[in-house]
Order: structure tokens, then C-alpha cells, then sequence
């Protein structure tokens, strides 16, 4: 038999679909963000936790019983020894796993904030990947709405923070007691274990979460006998009453002119509900709470059609939005909505722990911020190339390393031309493509004479672009020799004057 | 059929095995480390790249056709339209991946750094976690070894940085190229489809790669017949002659008191070999290079022993080696060794493009960096936790929120006390814990005379510590009553003298 050498076959280069590459400013732009959210939870007292990107599947706690492959929005795998783990999917579940696998090491209340991608085998999206960040704050064993408040006003340091100002957005915030109470009042109370109740209940949040997108027609439908969208796909609904209905879209509709006034039309409609007056009231603590460290009306107001779609909420919610116009693609005004959102989930823990742990916490939609805020400065899309050192001589190699060597230490970026040197264009149009601010060019005449030539490219750059007068560009020559022990000065000087501009 | 509600089977807490939690300063350290490497990367001008976490087995190149479960050192998985996904298991793959895939957009060379989690299904072992951090800088497109000796200074500039100074480290290099002179002298040169001669030298090199841990006498024993080790495994050898042995001792023991001696010595040993001669001829570049940039003997040093592990690199490769001595948990005497590496390798882009694309790269291990360092002063453990408010009378909270963003908004990090606040001991021992330096005390007795009460809590543990005399101590009261309006000028300057100790 004889030996033949098989061609190897090449594997195709491609990144996984849903997944995506940040390249430089986009990441530069993120961890920016990142950061400043992270300082502020920092200063609010929250220590950081950063927890492995794998759990067991059991940790997480989405094991369905009837599939052979748990869940599948997450990714999943059985190991070598047969148990199934898991990308973590949010940064909720592995805190819950942390905390009740530490919590005889752990003083209450248990504070901390997490950073980290999380990733979902869901269907991408424009704009919508498997990986994606998330930056999330939570208090464990919290019993009262103290931590609750102050997660609304950390929630409007960090809009702020971020060059947002009063006015331009509003942390809202609500209660699901209130909503329990309006949903007890017509009749959709009741243990979870009661299946046709909870999953009516289901309905109705999941309908109220769409009012930005549906409108109220649209969520009539939805509590109603159902909605068919505009594809013609059907949604079934809650199969509510009329009363039901009504009573529900007074709830929804009871915002007034400031917190008192929505409190007070709030305490009205849910006055024969137990459970809903102290929802009433929970929120009335944390109105007292922000108006008295200096977070009144304009920055944190109740609302009442903000409920948050997630099951696991117990008490109150909350959301920031960005209230500031925005345009589309096409033009059309809109505007931003939720870019962070949380709420108090007294249970969660409890599947660990068979006991109740009150807990609240937040989570910051970094992307959504991210693209909020892609025109403000600090986050916009620039960045600077190195200086480059051409080669003009490869025998002068070790002159142009003392050149970049001295530049670097003098803390300017720069890099000597590593590619293949035989052509100076092709060099310049490297430069030119990593945004780079000075070339230098030193040939053997050069180092003869003792100096450098300095080509300031993001003059050529502003010329091209039209954004310079004549006047100004005579004043300012595109290339200049300068001596070799003035180079490092003569540099520094253009790099300063575009820093200036 | 009656309907059962099944009582829920308590998942447990436990992160899986070989994956770790990391809380506060270990994040912190972490995270100002990952800084300082990726601004010098920066500073050389390398660009962001970050990939996602996941690739396909395909890209990766782990795929073993005679498995059902691609390579059994990585996590991987079918997903739902029956290709195999993975998790990265180093930045490197990713890189040749991401070149591949958009070569058409980018200029050569291509100068990336990356920094991120990577994953080993391996068994995990003393401070060997199946989740660990990577910081790597590749150049792409580089055909002379100017880049090569550029990361050279890099890692010593990385090195300096963190605060390791000349003469505590040394970055030694070498040149595979060398090596393969010898092998082709020695009789196992040709190319890799010689598969008897491709496994030899897989064994010779993983064989010089373990001499720091087996000494001569150890790898000697590889390269001849075989090893037996402490517990009685036996490792098959390279069968090699006696002659052929100690030929590559030889070049092993190359050294000499400078780098122009050891270079003088390894030319001596190549003289034969073309690729031997070339090999060295590159090194003696390096050194020309580095030199003319301040980089001298003392900081870059050419070292015959340092060969890398990895079958894929193909001309220079280094390493940054911690030379001060620590000690084991044993008190005994060691070098701390090996903390970054890389080298040139020409064929990893390849295997996607089918065209050899010239690459060099290092990667800095930050884990063990860390560990190193763990001692010293910017990378100690020390984490100062938020002034605690304390809740002494639940009707004051809007007071106590008061206070509390007082603090934080004149740059304090502080808290309110969340939990439940029936008993102030607890509170007490709660701020110890955390570390706080301040607790803020005030009842409705302080709140009638206009005061409040600062504890200084590190005062207290100082004394504990008896790290303070009683002269100090007197001087410095562990509790005052401050009026209310001068609190936040007391509690800055308990912050300002305990900064300074």
C-alpha cells in the first residue's frame, strides 16, 4: 500500500454566525463606559465579583426536564463526566450560585457588581449578538426598599456621569405589588402552583412590557382574546373580561403631574387590595428617600406602565430612559427608551437555599448606551495611530530603533515600518491607514546632514478634507527638515497643536 | 390521575470543577496589571483586537478526524445546525482566524494585542484553573526579525513597568533556526511528512523544553533512550546516539559571559548547517538592534537553553524570566522563572490562506505575574471598603440618605447600612468586614443636638494590631462627636491620615 501525503484541506476563516470582532475603538469605547460604571457602583459601596463564564446547567437553573439538550437559548454541553454545563447567560444567575455556595463566608447584606459577557444561543439580530455585555450591581439580604431607592439615584449618577443631564432622561420606577394587587382585585391572585392564573399573569406582563412598542390598542389585544401583528402572526391573549381590561389600563394610565399626584391615583385604585397598598407604599418610601438626598421629580418618577418582563420580580422595579429625540436610519424621530433596568427578586436565591433572601439589583445595558451615545465625545469613534518611523535604508535599522525607542520613552506611540520596506509610498499609505499623526523619514542624505524630514499627515489629512484655509495651510507645511536632536521637540509640537484643534 | 405538585429538587451551589470565583482586590490586581501590559502594547503601537470567546473547531484547528468530540483539551459542542463549536483555548488561533478572515481590509503589517479569557478542558491542578487570563501582541506580516527584537524590548519595558527592575529579570532569545541547524547535522532534518524524523524532534524539543525542572542529566535521558520519573511512569526517549547527544548539549551549554561570546560559540557549533548560520546571523541582528535602543546584555540576553514548547514556531523565540529568588511554602530557595514567551511563527496563517504569512508574537502571563508580584505595593491585597452610615432609628433614613450622598458626591466612597438594622453591633462587625474606615453614628439624640458620631474603624484595628504606641493612641480618639455641618471635613481627614500611614 502505498503512503500518500493527503492535500490538507483548509478550514474556512469565519467567525461564528451571531458572533462578531471589536476592533480598537470599539473596544477602546466600551471599556471607557464599562469603567465609569464601574466606578460608581464601586463608590456606591458594591465590591466587584468576577465569576467563571461556565457553571453547571443545574446552577443556572434552565433545565428543561423533556429535551435531551438543556435549554435552548443557552449554550450547553455534557462534560467527560456526563454533566451537562453551560455558558452563563446572564450575571444574575451565577451571583445567586455564588452567594448561596459562600454564604456562610459571607457578612449580609452581600454587596457586589459584575462586568463580563454573557452569551445567548438565541437568533441574532441587527445590532443583536450571542456575546454581549452586561455590567450589573445587586444587594443580597436587603429586607427593605432603602436599597431599592438607592439604586434608582446610583442609576441617575451613572446616566449622568456619562454626560447625560437632567432633563434628557428619567429613572422610572414602579412596584409589582401594586400590579399583584390590581390583579388580585379582578380575581388573577393566587399561589404560582395554580397554573391557570400564573400563566394569565404571565400574559399580562409580558403585554404590559410592549406598551412602547403595541401602544394601548395593541395591549387591549394582547389582555383581550389575542393580537395578530402585522406579518399575521397570531399572539394569544389573557382572555380578559372588559372589567378586567379596564381595570388594568387604569392602572397603566394613572401617572399625574408629579409622584405625589401617581401615588395618590395609585393608592385610589388598588385602596381594597392589601398587597397593593403596600406596594403603594413602598414606593412612597423611596420617593422620601431620593427627594431627601437631593433626587427629586426630574430625575427619578414613579410610573406605573413600567413593569419589566422578567418573572422573577417581587417588589419594585425600575428603568432608566433616555428621554432626548433620536433619529433612524430613515430620518424618523423617536425615542431611545430603557438603557437599564432592575427590580427586587426576593426568591431567586431561595432555589438554592430553600430559605428567602431578599435581594435587588441592576443591570446596565452597556451596547445600548454604547449606541446612545456613539456622537458624544468621550465615545466617539477616534483613534490615534503611532508615529511611524519609515525605513528608508535597511542598514539604518537600528538608527530608526534609537529613534522609536527615544520617541516611546518620551511617551509618544510610535512604531518603526516592520513590513517589507522596498516601497516609501506603501509605507506612507500604512500611516495613513492607522491614523497615524507624524511620519518620519530618514534616509543616509539625511543622516549625513544630522536631521530628520517630519511629514504631518493629519494636516495632509485636514487638507484633503477641505476643513483648513489656504492661509492656514501656508502657515503650516505638510513636511519639514528638522535637526536630528531637535526631532523629539519638533514632534511633540504637531502632536500638541492637533490635540489643540 | 390526581395532580401532584412535586417538591423542587434543590440545585446545588458549586461553581464546576477547575473554575474559580475572584472577588474584590484579586480582580482589582488583575484588571490594573491587564492595564499596564495593554498601555505598553498600546504604546508600541499594537491596536485592540477583541474576538469573541467562541470559534468553530474548524477555525481552531483542534479537530481530530478519529474522535467523535473534537480535542479533548477543549470545550466544544455541536450546536443546533450540527457544526462544533469551541471555546478558545488561547488568543492565538483566534488571531490567525480574524487575519484570515478580513485580510482583504487590512494593511500589512498587521499589529494586534488582545487580552481576555481563555479555556483548557484539562485537568486543573494547584493554582491551574480550567479558566485563565491571556495578554498577547502579534505583528502580521513581518518578514525580518526587526519585530522580533521589538517585542523583545517590549517585554522588558512590560517587565520595568510593573516594577520588576534591571537585574530582577532578564529577556533571553534565541532562534529556532539553531536548533534545526543541529537537528539537520545531527541527521533529523527534512521536512515535517518525514513523520519518523518530525516525532523526534517533537521529543527533543519538549525534551530542552523541561530542562530548567529536569536538569542535563534529565534531558539527557530524553534524548537517549527514555526517562523514568519519581513515580515510575516511564517517558520513551529519542533514541538519539551519544555523538548526537552531545551535540545538542553542546548547543545547550553554548553560553558564554556575554551575547557576543555565546554568539561566537554557536557559530562555531553551526558552521556546517546554511539554516544553523542564518539562525544566528538573525540573533546577531536582534542584538544590534537592541542595543542601539539602550537594550543591552544586562536587560536582553541570547540564551541557547530557551527553545518555547510550541511546535509551531519557526525563527526567534524569547522569554521574560523573573531571575530573583523566591520561596516556597517549604521556605526553600527558588527562581521564580518563566513569566512571558512567544516567538516568530510563519506558517499558523497558512494553514487558512495557503500562503505563508510571516508572524511573530508574545504572550505575558498575567496569572503568574501576579502571583509573583502578589507582594508588592501597587499589587498587594489591600482593598479599602465604603464610611458605613449606620441605621440606629429606621425614621432618620431619609437623613441617613442624606449623609450618605454627601459623601459620595464630594468623592467618598460610602454606604448606607441595607440589612437589618435591629442591632448596631452587627452593623459594626458588618463595617469591619468590609473594611470600612469610617462609621457614621446618629440617633435622635445626636439629631437634637445637631451632631454626629465618627468611629474610626482603622484606628481600632491598628490598635489591635498594636501596630500604633499609646502615645499615638491618645492622641487619635477612636470615637468623636462631630457637629453635623463639619462631618464631611472630620471624615476626610481620618481618610487623609490614614492614606498617609
Amino acid at each position: 500500500m502505498k503512503n500518500k501525503i493527503k492535500k490538507p484541506i483548509r478550514p474556512k476563516a469565519l467567525a461564528p454566525k451571531g458572533f462578531r470582532d471589536y476592533q480598537g475603538s470599539d473596544v477602546i469605547s466600551r471599556d471607557k463606559m464599562l469603567k465609569a460604571v464601574g466606578e460608581i457602583y464601586h463608590h456606591y459601596g458594591f465590591d466587584i465579583l468576577e465569576t467563571a463564564a461556565i457553571e453547571t446547567v443545574e446552577a443556572l437553573g434552565k433545565f428543561l426536564p423533556d429535551v435531551d439538550r438543556p435549554n435552548e437559548g443557552v449554550f450547553s454541553w455534557k462534560d467527560e463526566d456526563e454533566k451537562w454545563l453551560a455558558l452563563r447567560y446572564d450575571l444574575t444567575a451565577p451571583l445567586a450560585r455564588f452567594y448561596a455556595q459562600y454564604k456562610n463566608q459571607l457578612t449580609l447584606p452581600y454587596r457586589r457588581f459584575s462586568m463580563g459577557p454573557v452569551w445567548r444561543n438565541e437568533k441574532p439580530g441587527p445590532g443583536r449578538f450571542k456575546q454581549f455585555y452586561q455590567c450589573d450591581a445587586d444587594s443580597i439580604g436587603v429586607p427593605n426598599v432603602t436599597a431599592d431607592a438607592e439604586i434608582c439615584m446610583m442609576l441617575s449618577d451613572i446616566i449622568e456621569k456619562l454626560g447625560i443631564s437632567t432633563g434628557n432622561y428619567l429613572i422610572k420606577m414602579n412596584n409589582r405589588k401594586i400590579l399583584d394587587g390590581i390583579l388580585e382585585m379582578i380575581g388573577l391572585g393566587g399561589p404560582d402552583e395554580n397554573k391557570g392564573s400564573a400563566q394569565k399573569r404571565g400574559i399580562v406582563l409580558r403585554a404590559i412590557d410592549k406598551l412602547d412598542r403595541l401602544g394601548f390598542d395593541g395591549v387591549k389585544q394582547l389582555l383581550g382574546l389575542g393580537r395578530e401583528d402585522e406579518s399575521g402572526d397570531f399572539s394569544s391573549g389573557a382572555e380578559l373580561s372588559k372589567t378586567q381590561v379596564e381595570l388594568i389600563i387604569a392602572f397603566l394610565k394613572a401617572s399625574g403631574t408629579d409622584n405625589q399626584k401617581t401615588l395618590l391615583n395609585l393608592t385610589e385604585l388598588v385602596k381594597e387590595s392589601e398587597i397593593g397598598l403596600i406596594g403603594v407604599n413602598e414606593i412612597e418610601q423611596m420617593c422620601s428617600f431620593c427627594d431627601s438626598a437631593g433626587f427629586g421629580n426630574n430625575k427619578i418618577s414613579v410610573e406605573p406602565t413600567v413593569v419589566r418582563g422578567l418573572g422573577y420580580y417581587t417588589g419594585p422595579v425600575f428603568e432608566a430612559q433616555l428621554t432626548f429625540d433620536v433619529f433612524d436610519e430613515k430620518g424618523r424621530k423617536h425615542q431611545f427608551g430603557s438603557v437599564a433596568g432592575g427590580g427586587r427578586y426576593d426568591n431567586l436565591i431561595k432555589r438554592f437555599t430553600g430559605q428567602e433572601v431578599p435581594a435587588t439589583g441592576v443591570s446596565v445595558g452597556i451596547d445600548r448606551l454604547l449606541l446612545a451615545l456613539k456622537e458624544s465625545t468621550p465615545y466617539r469613534n477616534v483613534l490615534s495611530g503611532p508615529v511611524l518611523v519609515t525605513v528608508m535604508d535597511k542598514t539604518l535599522i537600528p538608527q530608526y530603533q534609537a529613534i522609536v525607542q527615544e520617541l516611546r520613552r518620551n511617551n509618544i506611540r510610535s512604531e518603526m515600518f516592520l513590513g517589507n520596506p522596498k516601497d516609501i509610498g506603501r509605507q506612507l499609505k500604512y500611516a495613513d491607514q492607522r491614523n497615524s499623526p507624524v511620519a518620519i523619514i530618514m534616509g543616509s542624505e539625511e543622516v549625513n546632514k544630522g536631521v530628520v524630514q517630519l511629514k504631518d499627515l493629519e494636516l495632509g489629512s485636514a487638507l484633503s478634507k477641505k476643513i483648513m484655509t489656504n492661509k492656514e495651510w501656508k502657515e503650516r507645511p505638510a513636511q519639514t527638515e528638522e535637526k536630528r536632536d531637535d526631532m523629539l521637540a519638533a514632534v511633540q509640537k504637531i502632536l500638541d497643536r492637533n490635540r489643540e484643534q
